[in-house]
């Protein structure tokens, strides 16, 4: 069996784990977000595909969900007492070391992809890790206003702050706290799937959307032109991330209001829509949903599914990542 | 007073730090050697000059005399896991830690000159430090075939083993151990002194030789067109690095032996020359030296001057630099 998932960072990797638990004779090709990447140091950084790398490789910090177990932080110190900027960003040594070598790989010429099969050669995933795109796409954050609007023209504060940030500014060091007036995938326009990325997706069986964040994880996959219509073209089964209307990890809600998406089960199944995915696995708290979309014609041919959604633990997790792909399967 | 100093790395260092306690308000210019530097892991790493660096800012591992104290070496295992070559040169996370900001300044187009500036700046190290060039020179080492043949061209091995390595190879992967042929700074000719070198040679009120690598460290510097010409222009104290017979440190006579200088305080005097230096600092036990050079006349004009020329500790090393500074000055 064939399967190609989306995927964004922390709970992408961990329904992967999940999902290679219930079918560990399954092909499965990921497909990463690189839209969260930056260049930091000179270095270039690829939050999403090193947490699925590292999570599946067994090199992941378990509790935070990101970075690497046992790390240390000289390096960090360091450039602190270099005076170097950016300081909000934590990076730590092992970590380092990965964005060392992919910078040198990909600096010697190599696209990400193939750079990114080199470094899973270490870390052996059990899945076929593939960037969305080789080429460069960097979701941006416009910043609302002062008085908080939306749209329109960015301003400038008062201060001179800037209005436009990369997304890690504004996922990181403001905590999205600032509201976002726009998310843009910059450079997507101009972007190609990856080698092998639409393959991957037109040989599939079945996709998936684990409970990634819908808009600047998905989202921006679906950005890069070709992907979309590839994966509408195929039966897809998707996991909401939205649990009793807050996001289950994260602040996908601060990305779901700046595109005017309720932080909802319902409202990010409609914002999918049918024309995309064919089912939605909400949680049982969430089960109203069911209700709400078999009402609404336009999203008639959603089926939904309801069953627990925390990720708790790998039997929890691989429970859900079975469900996923029961339905996917059932709707084919 | 002003004093220019040619600067390898520990010995150098070691020098400097007693330098600046002989003559604390002496201005000191340090024209450092680069043809060690060597790009490892797409990142720019300048031994002497971080070795000058961190002993004179008090960040140096005392007791190896190059790198971080307190070093943690997470990268390096990293690097490891990953496969990535090569293994047989050290770096600690500190340490990478200055090689990833260098390499990031250097790729925003700043000359090597001025991202020393930025790092002294952290390190305040009580010296001006300026690399010898901003072009890139590096040292080359032709290995002796397996005849031991020095000279001609350079036999391919029956391994298919390369005959031509750089210096750091030779040094540190193969500790010298290959006879070497030939030594060569390679683009040293195209290379122009760092903006300020020569100003600094220029306006010294005397020049001074620290016990460096008469071959690869004050050999390297004076082979960039401009310097050797503008040092002998000026009064020239330099420290033997050599005591007995034998390198105090290191492995220079591997480096004679390939231009063919025997291993004495005599000979490196004789291969300076009384064109170059007017002083000559040995150790004691190397006295001889003194008769020597005073029977030859195509030495007569080197002032040779013995004492105790181990840099046991501070109070040592700080008599020594003083004697070389006072020989200097005597002979201005």
């Amino acid at each position: 069996m064939r399967i190609t998932v989306l995927a964004g960072g922390v709970g992408a990797a961990r329904f992967l784990r999940g999902l290679r638990q219930a079918v560990p004779e399954a092909e499965i090709t990921v497909i990463g977000n690189t839209g969260d990447d930056i260049t930091l140091f000179g270095l270039r950084i690829c939050p999403d595909l090193d947490t699925v790398m590292y999570t599946l490789g067994g090199g992941i910090n378990e509790d935070q969900g990101w970075g690497r177990d046992g790390e240390t932080f000289g390096i960090r110190a360091e450039l602190a007492a270099y005076g170097a900027s950016p300081d909000w960003f934590t990076l730590g040594d092992r970590d380092f070391a990965t964005h060392i070598l992919r910078s040198q790989l990909l600096a010697e010429g190599r696209p990400l992809s193939a750079v990114t099969e080199v470094l899973c050669r270490r870390w052996r995933p059990g899945v076929r890790l593939l960037p969305m795109s080789d080429d460069p796409v960097e979701t941006h954050v416009v910043l609302a206003g002062p008085g908080g609007d939306r749209g329109g023209r960015p301003p400038r504060s008062q201060q001179g702050e800037r209005r436009v940030v990369h997304f890690q500014e504004w996922w990181v060091r403001m905590h999205a706290e600032t509201p976002a007036a726009q998310i843009t995938a910059s450079g997507a326009d101009r972007a190609r799937p990856a080698p092998g990325v639409l393959d991957a997706i037109g040989a599939a069986d079945v996709v998936l959307f684990p409970p990634s964040n819908p808009v600047v994880s998905i989202g921006t996959i679906l950005a890069v032109p070709g992907i979309r219509a590839a994966v509408a073209a195929k039966t897809v089964a998707a996991v909401s991330p939205i649990i009793g209307g807050s996001p289950v990890r994260g602040m996908a809600d601060a990305c779901l209001a700046a595109i005017g998406v309720d932080t909802s089960a319902a409202a990010v199944a409609a914002h999918y829509g049918p024309g995309l995915i064919d089912g939605w696995l909400v949680d049982d708290q969430d089960k109203a949903t069911v209700d709400i979309l078999g009402d609404d014609p336009a999203l008639a041919g959603i089926e939904v599914r309801a069953l627990p959604l925390y990720m708790r633990d790998l039997p929890a997790t691989t429970a859900i990542a079975r469900a996923a792909l029961d339905l996917a399967l059932e709707l084919r």
